[in-house]
């Protein structure tokens, strides 16, 4: 018997049909002595249909279409809203108790970025004790209240960072995170038939699997769950007694290979700043342009200059942001004074990920060998401790990953 | 320069093309320097949606298909929610300042019967402030907070009363509701083409109007107006400069006919107790199960017993309700002691509502009159100080509404 946190995504729910079947799940846990807390999404649907809405509302009178922020948020917010009452409906027809608890009255307490608010705490003691005294908390994920008690929202996906917080605030023994794969696999098996599901992760590990492209959870739901701890499962909702992967910490993870999952994402473009001037200063007379421009940088590369006076800079943001790069870039070339400006979205990043690699030298050796075998021209490097990113021609990624998974051993018998 | 408070029903919001066109109407009060309150109601076919999706989710497992009611308010409440989101971007998207307040931000506090919740108190001094600073408050109709958090709805028309308790709320000087007709009338146009609009009606008659059946608005509404003393317009969301009803203080009222408009309902239905016992106590016999069966007991009369003895009673109740109050009868025929119990779903009630029938004797008896030269038999009277209800034949409702229209000299020229 334990407490247990449960997450269902928008196509768990999709209509009245599923709902019950998540119902179904949820019963199965309570039968077997479990207390739970089960995260719901809106309906696969609902949320389009309401952001369209929003959109439209802002069309008025010829303004710019873009939604009041606030506002867009208290219409969003009625997905999850509608959802979780619809399934509190359910289980207590189904003879359960059940009760629905929205963000304000949980409440998941969040910063006022609306639109893509970040959970700052979740203080959840009255619905924790409603859980222990054996009702099922009905959370409505993907909201919180921000600020003087305005309705938040998480931005698309943070349903799954809703559960795995509302686990914490609870103090679950175990967040489920079911949804439409049956786990976390060692690279996207719609490129390499050959992947394997991982029956375990390290919470740092599945951190740069998210952040580096794989899409099974966000990045900032795995962030909560290493900071608090919390064991998280991820699971199919129509196969949940199948497989599954478990989130949890390095030490629980008896067997390290060096390379646990390859990540790629085509979702990136180079900008190459010619004949910069090599001197003090001149990474911020970039980078803060770019910043003020709220684009985000990944990769950074400067040649080392030939002659002590003029350089190159390389740098990636994602496609969606390119032209606003450039336009901050040219909006300040001359303090800048590059000589030339390049782009090219036709990239993509592959990465290898892996605990193991600390305590196996040579691991981004045979990354570099691998893909130099296949011919495939490395244009940027970046590294931490556990992952090696390269940015290579978008035409080879598939060839790319295909290649390191078998050079790191990862494929299946 | 006053403050006001608007209120739109689901057809004048049906799209976000009317919302726009609401929200020009809001515009235009805002520049004639009013600072507004507007509250409305969920887009027309979005609470039938939402209600049908209960039923739904209550009928897992085979259970009987009664939505748990506060899980219903729950949902249901997210109709509202969405259409105050989609008004507050369209307002903001047009230059105007306005935020949405949901029933818990306001708050609006009710009683804890979910789903047909009644508003018990508006400490809306936030909302207040934030509507004299200038900005417009676009406030979700139809619900409000009952107990330790938890969203409720006020039933069908709810929004109405939403209004005129936040107009008080706020201390409005008055309350718009836009409706799709034009105001108040003697009667039904459709039954009476020669029915007047009013421009005036005193709140205790539109009380009684609402009460027995004219549907412009909801009877808790009214009540609230009266209450508070808020002065009430009901006016057109498509022609909104033509027309219009004050609902107002007696006293501002100069010309007082004797009679002030016809109402009818056809939802009535009449049980006959025959032979029981003329004894103290009989009454609470009868009356008590039918209390506990929750079945609403309108008109009563008991005949004037022959000997003393035995006697025959009459009451009607909703044709809705008919069947329950037959069973809570029947479950009780020992105690009661009738002889026989005979029914009627084909009748229907008149009234005349007037506070000049104060001053003017002899009002009931020109009904009377105006009844039998029409060879329409009268099988129950109820009076009150303003009113005069009879129970008649269903077929001949239309012809007893045009009679007393012209008897009571209402007829337009």
């Amino acid at each position: 018997m334990a407490t247990i946190a449960m997450k269902f995504g928008g196509t768990s729910v999709a209509d009245i049909e599923r709902i019950r079947h998540v119902a179904g799940l949820v019963k199965r846990e309570v039968e077997r002595g479990n207390k739970v807390a089960v995260v719901v999404s809106a309906m696969a649907g609902e949320t389009n249909k309401l952001v369209a809405w929003t959109n439209d509302a802002a069309k008025a009178d010829g303004a710019k279409g873009i939604p009041n922020q606030r506002e867009y948020d208290v219409v969003v917010a009625a997905g999850e809203q509608i959802t979780s009452g619809l399934l509190a409906i359910t289980l207590n027809a189904m003879g359960i108790k059940a009760r629905s608890w929205l963000g304000w009255q949980v409440p998941i307490q969040t910063s006022s970025v609306h639109g893509s608010a970040r959970i700052e705490a979740v203080p959840a003691s009255e619905m924790q004790r409603a859980v222990e005294s054996g009702e099922v908390a009905v959370v409505a994920g993907f909201q919180g209240v921000a600020g003087s008690q305005r309705i938040s929202t998480l931005g698309r996906g943070g349903s799954d960072t809703s559960a795995v917080a509302v686990a914490a605030g609870i103090k679950a023994a175990r967040c489920d995170i079911y949804t439409d794969v049956d786990g976390v696999y060692t690279t996207d098996p719609r490129i390499v038939p050959k992947a394997r599901r991982l029956e375990k992760i390290a919470f740092e590990e599945m951190l740069e699997m998210a952040s580096l492209g794989a899409k099974v959870l966000q990045t900032r739901s795995v962030e909560i769950a290493m900071l608090h701890r919390v064991p998280t499962r991820v699971l199919s909702t129509f196969t949940p007694d199948q497989g599954g992967t478990l989130l949890c910490d390095e030490e629980d993870i008896v067997e390290k290979k060096p390379v646990t999952g390859i990540a790629y994402s085509r979702d990136e473009a180079k900008i190459t700043l010619h004949k910069i001037p090599d001197r003090p200063g001149i990474a911020s007379a970039i980078f803060g342009p770019l910043a003020d421009g709220g684009v985000n940088v990944d990769m950074i590369v400067q040649n080392v200059s030939e002659d002590g006076k003029k350089t190159d800079l390389t740098f990636t943001v994602t496609r969606g942001e390119l032209t606003r790069a450039l336009a901050a870039i040219e909006a300040h070339a001359k303090e800048i004074g590059y000589r030339d400006i390049t782009h090219d979205a036709n990239v993509a990043k592959v990465s290898i990920i892996g605990i193991g690699m600390r305590a196996h030298p040579g691991v981004a050796q045979t990354m570099f060998h691998t893909l130099s075998d296949k011919g495939i021209n490395i244009q940027v490097i970046s590294t931490s401790e556990i992952k090696v990113s390269v940015l290579i021609a978008e035409e080879y990624v598939e060839l790319a990953v295909r290649a390191l998974h078998s050079a790191y051993e990862l494929d299946a018998a």
